[in-house]
């Protein structure tokens, strides 16, 4: 490291520190001398072999271990992805929250059930305003997506600026607020801008992605269409504008609004509170007074459009709802597309709902958040930086971004796909991955944060798939006797009686193997543990052809 | 079943026994008096909750129950969905096989395996070739699918004919072999049919589904475009169709060909011997003979299309292949499409590609091989059938070509979208779901076949999510007092040493409840455990909110 520290002292040093290739969590940290401000501090969704676990959040050891030149903590907009780990990491980083006002008020929620609002210091942020941290000073910009607030952030350092475009699109006629602030993008750009990070989510697409504006003319038809049934419209707790749109729709037509899913309530009532959410009089109601209507007068919006087991879609679909009944009086509507990953879970959903007899719709009611080709190109075109960091995406993604920024005349050595942990030196003159930092994912399991590692991982994916056998027995090793058992129990194995043939056999080959042992005067019990493993190991497998997890358990009595 | 049978003895009685919701396993049972024809004989790949499952398949107890009246199986196609399970099926319902060709050459490849060969009749079929089978006969009607030799039955019974299309497309220029033969089914409508029994799996899909030639072109295209890299194409291996156009390509091109993967090679080797497939001499090589070529005069043919862990394409991008390294030099085409639930696996196979250099291609390789709702129309309009049962789909795709039917003046009552193990009765006069017969999935996990049930599953399910804790006790239970333990070792829990301070508690928690129990004289074994499960349970919730399986073992010494 202490060649990385002297060579920086003259340059800008940006380092991913989000694990996973970056894919969900996202975190940056900008160094510049005594300076270290973070960008964004996301959580992750764990993968599919990651058994039991609920979420993953970074390692941000080499934070801790220059605590004193972090500043603070920059938020680019209110998704999971970009704030989800806030509540684990101040817990070692206490420094500074600032973003913008829904933004924050998203994480006060999350600061508040973790009981951690009042040791954080936070600071709202109004588009436009700059906060000078260090040799940093950040510049908030509006942009658009698919929350309420979202920015992008200007970063001057002493080495230059860059440009941060967080999670965006380019919508001219948005629902809420105001369009993306094209013009200052086109300022800085003509300042000159050293690096240009941009959102690579969608630079597969080509061509815009659609105003969200579109999707109320389509909720409008289809409110108009399905005018004699009751309607349900899934799509994300966070997307203010879209459940803004049902809401309107609802109001045209007359119908009553049920907000149905813990997290949906809790976002409606903070956006509501800071006026990013304008709901008529009398349109609300409690879930319990949805019986005092007749169907074609409600509307119910609630999450599970990802057939999120728990969510409340899922429930109804499954019929587990406490108090909502799917019918063939219903219209479902799918206001979503799957994440990746998502969409078997989403067509079963589906399919358990028509079963039902429901009516589900499911395309037309949905536009990204995310910048396609042109909209990409457009932000290169107005800021015309000098280097390219794709952010934002699987590396397919990433890899994808860094081809338009080749056509748009950046040379391939100066575009940068950076991995967790890379440490880019950056100035006018040159930029070099110069090295690297510890970085990784921690995986959260229950109240517990990185207590589960690989080995248990391993173990879980293995209980899982052929079980346990559990064999017990005690001795008596000075006097190289058996006093009690073998026993013999499974779970996850295969449903057999202790009497059935398969166990008699393991207990008799157990005892042989045990008496053997004894026999050799084999002391060690780890011995003797191994010599049952693989003895039963070895049968039950020519038996079944399984390898369930042997657990020998020898008591010295 | 009695009022059932009676009514049977004027209706043709049509069952499907798929289970799943005939999700994958396509069986169906046409029964007429005397008579019993099962078309096809599939299986099913688990459902992500099917921890451990190798395979799925139907429970054929009716059959079993009726076996004096089966009379064979007729196989519309080499696909595991509509013949997996006849390996499994036939050591109970050991009648004739009839299929065509190709699809009786694959059907042979896995009774070898199971050594089913000699103790199998079969009948290789030719198109427009019938055969009777009791108070049926079936007649194999040429169709296009995604695999060579596929057929569509028309089945004649007393009650009248039932036209079932099997998988297929409309390909007026196919690979190999002819065209659908359109002119038979509109011949076979003339003649008046019963029902149609017509695939769905595209059902939603407007237009047409391309002719299998459209990839040809673009695969030249590509090979033009890659002329200076090695080219590694992943599809499915049963798709000898897009593998004859691959070898066609590499020929043009001058480029020596590679099969890799198991299932590949077999098939390969299969339609080869039965002039299914057309190989220009000195094009095959072995893949020890690769490093003999430079790259860019070779393909690889391989599988792991659909990023499946173990196939060749899976263990190339992890690095783990035997003989294949990927890097910048290759050009790795995706010659297929995700099966749903798929979608994430092939993305991070992408992406693993993508970072070992290699350059990726997944768009416009593929054709679909069923039809799209113009198609699906065609043969209605062809059929005119009386009755529509679609098949071959989740419920959502029966219920799309369901609409589709209606749409071509199909009245409602006359469409039945049938559950497994529904008797729909059906003649000229009626049509009517009269009943059900036991139908359900058997899990094969290893050689056990119905071993596993809900009960192993769930315990599979809560041992993957947070581990199991065995605790051991040794106790003379007359004189109530604990000779030995308790010891306590856990597996996919948390990672802890036997030394924590979690593990000490447990064990002083597990004395307290025992000497608990003694104290108060408790004698029953059960009524032990349970104290040790919920004292210990509730403590390690407390710490740590998790709720890993407990299993205490008393043993008495």
């Amino acid at each position: 490291m202490s060649k990385n520290d002297m060579m920086r002292t003259s340059a800008l040093a940006i380092i991913p520190l989000g694990g996973l290739e970056q894919i969900g969590m996202n975190i940056t940290a900008f160094e510049y001398e005594d300076s270290i401000i973070i960008v964004d501090c996301g959580l992750a969704f764990p993968e599919d072999d990651m058994l039991g676990i609920d979420l993953v959040i970074p390692d941000v050891t080499y934070l801790k271990d220059n605590i004193k030149k972090v500043k603070g903590f920059i938020i680019t907009h209110g998704h999971e992805d970009h704030i989800g780990s806030l509540p684990y990491v101040l817990k070692d980083i206490n420094v500074p929250i600032y973003a913008t006002r829904l933004t924050m008020g998203i994480i006060e929620n999350k600061l508040k059930e973790h009981d951690l609002l009042d040791s954080t210091r936070r600071k709202v942020v109004t588009f436009g305003q700059s906060i000078n941290l260090g040799q940093f000073r950040i510049e908030f910009i509006k942009t658009n997506h698919s929350i309420v607030d979202a920015a992008a952030l200007a970063i001057y350092s002493p080495a230059g600026i860059v440009v941060h475009t967080g999670d965006f699109k380019v919508d001219y006629t948005p629902v809420f607020g105001d369009s993306i602030d094209l013009q200052r993008f086109a300022e800085i750009g003509k300042k000159g801008v050293l690096a240009l990070m941009c959102d690579s989510t969608n630079a597969e697409r080509e061509g815009f992605t659609p105003s969200e504006k579109t999707v109320g003319r389509n909720l409008d038809a289809l409110f108009e269409d399905h005018d004699n049934t009751r309607i349900i419209i899934a799509t994300f707790a966070s997307n203010v504008d879209r459940v803004q749109q049902i809401i309107n729709s609802a109001h045209k037509f007359g119908r009553k609004v049920v907000i149905e899913g813990r997290s949906m309530v809790n976002i409606i009532e903070t956006a509501r509170n800071l006026k990013c959410l304008d709901v008529p009089e009398n349109t609300l109601i409690d879930l319990d007074r949805l019986k005092d209507y007749p169907d074609e007068k409600t509307v119910i919006i609630t999450t599970g459009s990802q057939g999120e087991s728990m969510a409340a879609l899922s429930r109804m679909a499954g019929g587990n709802h406490k108090k909502i009944r799917i019918g063939a009086n219903d219209t479902v509507i799918f206001s979503s597309h799957p994440i990746p990953g998502n969409e078997k879970a989403v067509t079963n959903v589906i399919n358990e709902l028509l079963i039902k007899g429901a009516d589900v719709i499911f395309q037309d009611v949905h536009v990204s958040g995310h910048a396609c080709q042109e909209e990409i190109k457009l932000i290169y075109s107005l800021v015309k930086p000098k280097y390219a960091i794709p952010v934002h995406g699987e590396f397919k993604h990433l890899k994808a971004q860094a081809k338009l920024a080749m056509q748009l005349g950046i040379p391939k050595e100066n575009i940068f796909i950076l991995r967790s942990g890379d440490v880019l030196e950056i100035d006018e003159h040159k930029a070099e991955v110069t090295g690297s930092v510890h970085a990784g994912d921690i995986l959260v399991d229950g109240l517990g944060v990185g207590d589960v590692g690989n080995v248990v991982l391993r173990d879980r994916q293995r209980l899982s798939e052929d079980g346990i056998i559990i064999v017990t027995i005690g001795i008596n090793k000075p006097e190289r006797v058996i006093l009690c058992g073998p026993e013999i129990v499974s779970r996850g194995f295969v449903y057999v009686k202790e009497s059935d043939e398969l166990m008699d056999e393991a207990r008799e080959i157990v005892l042989e193997a045990m008496e053997d042992c004894l026999d050799r005067g084999v002391k060690d019990i780890v011995k003797m543990r191994n010599a049952i493993r693989d003895s039963l190991g070895g049968y039950v497998w020519k038996k079944t052809q399984r390898r369930p997890m042997i657990m020998p358990i020898i008591m010295e009595v």
